[in-house]
């Protein structure tokens, strides 16, 4: 990248960039693996790591995924690469298969990117950047909020799990592409970001606008916002769940029910997390809800069906029953 | 009322009113007040009422509330305490002024009508029941998602708080109103239902159906699932976070940063609390975020100004200054 002085849109990314890193402490001073569609969030976040990496003197490089799920995807992968190069980021193509799993063609594609740069990253002993911005952020809660399974669901993506760190959940999109104009860079719309066939398109072309319409300016930070209280919730929650029931005990076929808490926030918890530990697919707040009737409204009913479990009470303990 | 089979619509509803009855335990077999409006809702809930009542042998009231908010107001108060009668409980009108206290013409005629209710439920040793439905919680739920406060104003209105309870939380408007053909009653439509200057008209008329739309139905069940949880998550959270820093502390000026929780959900809480009990205003996020801040980014930055409050830290103290 050309040495001249940063733009206002730049500077701004840059600081989000640091400050991810700072709150990872240690954990932030390895090598950066920045995940780049091409796209202008995922451009801008490479230029953005260049400036950091080199005030830093820590390695970093982009990596580009070719889903390999439209014609022309080699192509588009190819001046991914070659624009995060330009931005000052050696840049790698990786080709891998998206297997349907039956959660979605988007959820598919991104089980297999995130499989990709995780491995590329273990390899480097790298942290994988990614650049997801407030307004992905919101839509996520907005999706979330849909399904109405609760604060997991309504707490969107997190800043930083596992090897993935999220610097832009706080930086409008509107702002990357400022950068991407100030970098004087193209950048690649996919067109599947019109597809109203897809909910998140939906809630971005419709929702988004209509909500600001109606409710006032604001929104779009409004359920960021949510997302990070949520998700300290959650935290604080999941953890109490854990401790009150450790995760040992939730691979016994029963469950007594006089050690769960009284608070039914927490019983919820540890039945998710049962049902979960015994293969049931991720049990609906009504199914979680039926089996702690099996507590809280025991009058001797039969068993529950929870997506392929039966789930019954004997005595003073719940039980996953076999055929 | 005359005594005929029940239709559909009012079996779902006096089995609503039971159920919230039983969940109240002892605090259940006590005088009931219904509060009236004249609305679909809460004549339903009058009638609903009256069957519980006798079934159970409790007194029950209705109160209709005249706002004198409308030229009319006398009149349509009248018509409310009539038809209430006609369903089976004795009615009274009790006409309140509303005290503009700057929350908005609707909040202030809440806190009336709140307060009228309290007061006479309190000469019977009632508790008053209120007619609010799964639509007006899942209005409620967007309306605090918009303002982005967190699980607070995400819970929605509490399905029973002091002497209020509210049996149709989980209720779909569209039942009442069916409940009102049923019984062959006629009902009050408020003319401010149809007002697009209020933001949960627009709501009501607009960003629902367009969620439904959009995102498929089941929008509202979902909102009001919601709130179900999170109000549990939040009574977990007040508990812990008041037994970290009782409330007898919170009436201190100063507050030991040693002492605080180091877990953010429980600290943003008492932050929340200690800003309240010193005369701020519902302090908000970000606000509560920069008082925080003098714990978690301490570089001997100046008081933080919480609206008409000043916050500072001295040494390991958050201090409340006086001018």
């Amino acid at each position: 990248m050309a040495k001249k002085a940063l733009g206002p849109a730049m500077l701004e990314l840059v600081a989000a960039v640091e400050e991810a890193l700072d709150r990872l402490g240690e954990k932030g001073a390895v090598p950066l693996l920045v995940g780049c569609s091409g796209g202008a969030d995922s451009l801008a976040l490479v230029a953005a790591t260049a400036v950091v990496a080199q005030r830093r003197e820590v390695l970093a490089r982009a990596l580009v995924i070719d889903h390999g799920l439209q014609d022309d995807s080699d192509a588009v992968a190819r001046k991914a690469a070659t624009r995060a190069e330009r931005l000052g980021l050696p840049t790698d193509i990786v080709a891998v298969t998206v297997v349907p799993d039956g959660t979605g063609p988007e959820a598919s594609a991104r089980t297999a990117r995130h499989a990709a740069l995780a491995e590329v990253a273990d390899a480097l002993g790298a942290i994988v950047l990614l650049g997801h911005t407030l307004d992905d952020q919101a839509e996520t809660v907005l999706l979330g909020l849909a399904r109405g399974s609760g604060a997991r669901s309504l707490s969107g993506m997190a800043p930083a799990r596992d090897v993935f760190v999220r610097p832009f959940l706080g930086v409008r999109r509107e702002v990357t592409e400022a950068a991407c104009a100030e970098l004087d860079t193209k950048f690649w719309r996919d067109p599947h970001n019109d597809d109203l066939g897809y909910a998140r398109v939906r809630v971005r072309k419709k929702v988004m606008p209509m909500l600001e319409a109606q409710l006032g300016p604001g929104i779009a930070e409004a359920l960021a916002r949510t997302a990070v209280m949520l998700r300290d919730d959650t935290q604080v929650l999941d953890d109490l769940a854990a401790k009150a029931i450790p995760d040992g005990v939730l691979t016994d076929r029963e469950l007594s029910v006089a050690e769960l808490p009284k608070e039914q926030a927490l019983r919820r918890r540890i039945l998710r997390r049962w049902l979960l530990a015994h293969g049931a697919a991720e049990p609906a707040y009504t199914q979680v809800k039926a089996v702690d009737s099996l507590i809280t409204d025991w009058h001797g009913q039969k068993w529950i069906e929870v997506s392929g479990l039966r789930v019954g009470r004997r005595g003073g303990r719940l039980a996953v029953m076999t055929d």
